[in-house]
């Protein structure tokens, strides 16, 4: 048996004992799991969802996990080695260089600590929303330190694969870094976007939104997320996100200039200094739509497979239950796999149109498929 | 019979014609189209797709209809004015105020001219890409000058009805500072957000992209658009895309001071000033937050309904061919509409999980009957 103490009973720490309880370490032990929380309730749901056994306030463990809120995280952690409690301790903090900082100010055997951080979030929080395949597939950050042994990284490694995840092995700067504009900038883009709907009218008039398209759904959809949590975890990574929200912002005021020397310029242009200071802004508004191409195809859409190699096949549909999967099950008889799907509903119309993800290799195949089965396939878009 | 005369054989003059075919005008008449283009081999195309007749450059009708590309709009209107060949004039331009300050320059007939432009994008361009569906459902936003008569209102009006289209009458001034914020600026956001991911390493090391989630997928689905062709459409309408883009820029580092002020305070604060000042760019950081979510709230998701009144039910599946299908027809059997699907593969495994967006009030029954029928429905998540 390979014994660990889950310090914590959030969504996390239940979730990872309830991933636990029938898995087993990398030399093929079972997993023990033993549950604390200094709020009763919580421990109380917990255990009462099989997340794992009462902890007796004493015993030892082979690794103890502290899954309590970030702010706590290096106290459980300096506590629980004071009292000697485990062979390897992790946690589960979303940032992680604060916790390192703090674990070395605490004068921790830092031999035996190894940080880490399960990307699984989207759920509501509390035991009560726990799930044994919270972290399938996902993957989970491990931060080693200078100073962690390869014993430690072992165990935790052996921790996090065995509840589904997948380990990524990165520095707590890498990471905080990496979600800093992978994870949270989008949420603060987004947010930005759609704060700009709500803006005071600037010429006397409401903006019109029935213009709104599909692009704005999509880029304005993570502004949903709950503000309580974002400016926990926004203020946890100041240190990384507020300078790339800083060369985001930079970004944009340069191609604001760019598009005011463009706009400024009268057509024809009157002089030759006017037509060079456009040329080179148009450039410029070139270059940075460029360059977004060129990002956009370094982010995975399916299993870590990028979006180049796939095609999109749109067919106009009515809009009533049991259509969208008709299609699929047309897509299905034609042996093609979809692998992401979006619909576009027209407004005011009984119509919608679904686009369909797929190999590239198969869009071709799929749509003559589908026009032989009587869908109305559209033309194909333009992927770049 | 009610005459109409499409300048411009590309993708939406050929659609334009396509639509008019079978179609009837307000009073019940129907269209008869004319096509021109100064490309023979464009309206060889048009005219062998069935968009209508070829004209002879002499006869006049009731609508002409200039489709040619933005720049030459105005003078397409002037010359057919001056040889007198339409009653009402319009446009598609995807700029209304630059043409409008054209055609005024020109000392065109403004009495006769509806500026128009119908809001039906993602295509490739050419006649070839043409579709008679285009519009259907689309807005077509009809922006009548001062000088506009109540006829050409009402004829332009009937045409765009007559493809399907929804018309939305505003000014010229309001449609170019909705499309800004509306279409322009998420494609702006989207494509610096993924530039970002290309930026250089700032600390030795390449971004791990590997750590990126579904956030960040949607936030960056527009960054794959043509740069050529969005370049023109921003520098058309730099005048309203300018300054959109440089108060997102001023949001964004607003933001950024916040952070910044939060991260550089010690916890616990040294100070009364430094808790003060920690205190203020919290609020700050959750006000921009809650503005997110409330022009979110505003962003219709489906046929102008909004995001509001809709659940999403999250159900985990083996990631092969036609679970989505099922999954589907399951929802279509307990008599549920759905309204939008995500999928989020999982990397690394063979399993995805598939969001649902249903009324909200039919979601805990669709749940319920998911259950009873095997499916592995997740804990409902936080839709704020």
């Amino acid at each position: 048996m390979t014994s660990v103490l889950v310090l914590g009973t959030g969504l996390i720490g239940t979730s990872l004992g309830l991933a636990l309880i029938d898995a087993h370490d990398g030399s093929g032990r079972p997993y023990e799991v033993l549950m604390h929380d200094v709020e009763p309730e919580h421990l109380h749901v917990a255990l009462s969802r099989g997340a794992g056994q009462r902890w007796d306030g004493h015993r030892p463990v082979d690794v103890v996990v502290a899954a309590g809120p970030p702010a706590v995280t290096a106290s459980q952690l300096s506590e629980a080695q004071r009292l000697g409690l485990g062979a390897t301790y992790t946690h589960v903090a979303s940032v992680q260089s604060q916790v390192q900082q703090e674990v070395e100010g605490l004068n921790c055997d830092l031999s035996a600590i190894v940080g880490g951080h399960p990307l699984a979030g989207r759920e509501t929080s509390g035991p009560a929303a726990a799930r044994a395949d919270l972290f399938l597939g996902r993957p989970w950050a491990l931060c080693p330190s200078d100073a962690s042994s390869r014993e430690a990284l072992s165990a935790v490694w052996s921790l996090a694969e065995a509840t589904g995840a997948v380990p990524v092995r990165l520095t707590a700067q890498e990471h905080d870094r990496a979600v800093a504009v992978l994870s949270h900038l989008p949420q603060v883009v987004s947010s930005a976007l759609a704060g700009l709907l709500v803006a005071e009218p600037t010429e006397g008039s409401p903006l019109r939104t029935e213009l709104s398209g599909p692009g704005l759904a999509d880029t304005t959809r993570l502004a949903a997320s709950s503000p309580r949590l974002w400016t926990e975890i926004l203020s946890a990574n100041g240190a990384y996100v507020a300078p790339s929200v800083r060369t985001l912002a930079h970004d944009l005021l340069a191609l604001a200039d760019a598009l005011e020397d463009l706009t400024g310029t009268p057509l024809p242009a009157v002089s030759t200094d006017d037509k060079g200071r456009a040329q080179a802004a148009r450039k410029a508004v070139e270059a940075f739509l460029v360059r977004g191409n060129q990002g956009r195809s370094l982010v995975a859409v399916k299993r870590g497979v990028r979006d180049v190699g796939f095609a999109q096949v749109a067919v106009t549909v009515d809009d009533r239950p049991g259509r969208l999967a008709a299609l699929l099950s047309a897509a299905g008889a034609a042996s093609v796999n979809v692998e992401d799907v979006h619909v576009d509903h027209l407004p005011g119309r009984p119509t919608g149109v679904i686009e369909l993800l797929v190999d590239v290799d198969a869009a071709t195949g799929l749509e003559r498929a589908l026009i032989a089965g009587g869908w109305q396939v559209r033309s194909r878009t333009d992927p770049t």
